[in-house]
């Protein structure tokens, strides 16, 4: 199982924004999207192993979202990722893990606290951590991203238990990270 | 200078399409803005040093789209490098490289043939190629790849000189390669 969590720290969790202004305001869930399409898409099929969380921090309204695998009926362009986000925003009620439209796309009131992430899973991005390619990953890793802004120093310490991997000097961003990881964990598969 | 191009078999390319149906009328652009994301986007800017040329095949009205990295009020989501690549087709004349906004996005009326390839620099993905990690590139690599569907049999044969390359035994979606490309060649730049 692969799992990636993106933290969305500008998304409107209430998932009022048009299809039109991703970008705008719907506070850069654009990006969001695209880490669902590095996330999950082949190019003849959708990979069944991947658990993504994204996660809008938005104080008033902390939500997250869950697609899995058997998502199977989604499509990889930003629009139609988009609108599944925002049916499961608007969906969002008081208690966790309720699916709107039955496709294995899943939302609770909760950010990253309540995702109660188990440490010795995480899996950070660092320049000064281990080479992705040699670096010793724990099984099922769980890869936290951030969006088109850093982690806070609040998130950084609640995530100070994580693996660091360096994919190099470059600041790549997330769906470009969620390609690559995949790749490395594809082709490690790949050698016996 | 690494230079893309990506081979559009079913984009319309007039350019009469709306913003809202990138996947639909429009012939699947989609595909083709998010190989320019993966093409141009690091976190805190563009690529300088690279080209991507977009080819609409359609027979009625051959044309590439040509992007370079001067071309830096590029925004990363889909509807906005759509928008950019719709205006470039439809300013297409009967003359090579116009340049209809005059920010590095220039369009011509010819597809694979007229942009006159050197057939020394071309890379295309094989998964029987060399590992793309270790493979022995070309100065200035030329990668091709094809939208959603493969290339017929006509352009396999004008690419027949092409250096293998392989990513492994998935088929990875373009924008996902492109992705791992950068990386693999920023990595060869790291090392001494």
């Amino acid at each position: 199982m692969r799992h990636f969590v993106i933290v969305s720290h500008t998304g409107a969790a209430d998932g009022s924004w048009s299809l039109d202004d991703l970008c705008g305001a719907a506070g850069r869930v654009d990006v969001l999207c695209r880490a669902l399409n590095s996330a999950f898409f082949l190019s003849h099929g959708i990979r069944d192993d991947v658990v993504v969380d994204l996660v809008f921090t938005d104080p008033q309204r902390p939500t997250t979202v869950r697609f899995t695998g058997a998502a199977n009926r989604l499509n990889p362009d930003e629009r139609s990722l988009a609108s599944r986000i925002q049916k499961a925003l608007r969906a969002r009620g008081e208690d966790p893990w309720f699916d709107p439209s039955e496709t294995g796309i899943d939302v609770a009131p909760f950010g990253l606290d309540g995702l109660a992430l188990d440490p010795a899973r995480l899996v950070l991005l660092d320049p000064e951590g281990e080479p992705l390619e040699s670096a010793d990953l724990p099984e099922d890793p769980v890869f936290l991203l951030s969006d088109h802004q850093p982690f806070t120093k609040e998130e950084y310490a609640a995530l100070a238990a994580a693996t660091r991997v360096s994919l190099g000097p470059h600041w790549y961003h997330g769906n470009h990270v969620v390609s690559c990881v995949h790749w490395v964990l594809d082709r490690r598969l790949q050698t016996p």
